[in-house]
């Protein structure tokens, strides 16, 4: 909806107002996942009233794409135009600035799980998504084995999903306490074990 | 509660209606995870009333108990008296049996991850069974570094972290479809890559 004087009246609020209701939204469905929250429970958060909420949101399924995508936007962003293992290592950078989200951490580990069940409202969501990351990771040991900075025998395909399970994998370990370290630095262990070369000459993202 | 001439009259049905209940209670909270189960609906696929459902299991959280340890007795079992690269491989027999059937896969995978919220009625079982499995693993690999078997820098402990996140995070990737080889396939690689030895001369479980 264009706007030709800058933020004024009802309008002004719309985008204050989404963000608002997505902050909510994120925080229930972290708390009692997807299929155990309420659009009530939502508004009740937001301290708005549920027309309030469905004006903006006529469906549950639909806040929950909107949560989600708000999400993915900013890491695609971070790995645009980075190629090989350059990329592996955005890819870490990613896991490793998730990994200090809790909440976010939580959100995507219920969620997934939930919505391996064909007709979860996000199944399809989950499924792309993972294609996307796990294509995502495959391209970069593909173009690291181009650039012969893979180790001989390694499969791209097969190091792709290894590492995308990997993280999945350490972040639910890491959210029942579970070992000493950091679970990005087991992933940077797993890149260092396929790659000739180490990822970092020295130290790690943080 | 002894008997003392075999099965006879009401109490002979116990152990079958005790056995008929799990496997409901395991198809309903694999289809529905377990906070969004009912035990109205649990009883409804016993072909049983609610109060003879709750004579067996007066609570939700207390079937959802039995119906996880009736599996864990089972795995325990094929580990037992087996050390060092030995029970790695049992280990990997293990994974290679549960991915053969979707509804345990999906009913850990949402179970897990529902229980991450401290105060879900699994959450310490889950706890538990991680520190268990995760130890188990790593006694495996702490054997085989005694026996000389793993391979120089490996750390037993990250090891057996990686191994069972790989194996956790590969079942999430199967539910959605991901990839074309079988996911043990994937978690021996791994192995093999941090053995001295490939697990298997040739071939691998099935």
């Amino acid at each position: 909806m264009p706007r030709s004087s800058g933020p004024r009246g009802a309008y002004a609020k719309t985008p204050k107002r989404r963000e608002e209701i997505l902050d909510a939204a994120f925080g229930v469905f972290a708390r009692y996942g997807y299929l155990n929250s309420s659009m009530s429970e939502i508004a009740k958060r937001a301290g708005m009233t549920m027309p309030g909420v469905t004006h903006h949101f006529p469906t549950k399924a639909g806040l929950l794409e909107a949560v989600l995508e708000h999400r993915d936007l900013d890491a695609a962003g971070h790995l645009d135009g980075r190629r090989g293992v350059d990329l592996l290592r955005g890819v870490l950078e990613i896991a490793a600035r998730d990994e200090r989200d809790r909440g976010l951490t939580q959100l995507f580990a219920i969620l997934s799980a939930e919505a391996t069940i064909d007709d979860h409202p996000a199944h399809g969501y989950f499924e792309e998504r993972y294609e996307l990351i796990v294509g995502t990771v495959r391209r970069g040991f593909l173009e690291a084995e181009e650039d012969g900075a893979l180790r001989p025998g390694v499969i791209p395909a097969e190091a792709a999903q290894m590492c995308v399970a990997l993280s999945d994998g350490l972040q639910l370990q890491r959210l029942y306490g579970i070992g000493q370290v950091r679970q990005h630095e087991l992933t940077r262990t797993f890149l260092d074990s396929v790659l000739i070369e180490p990822l970092y000459a020295a130290g790690a993202p943080d």
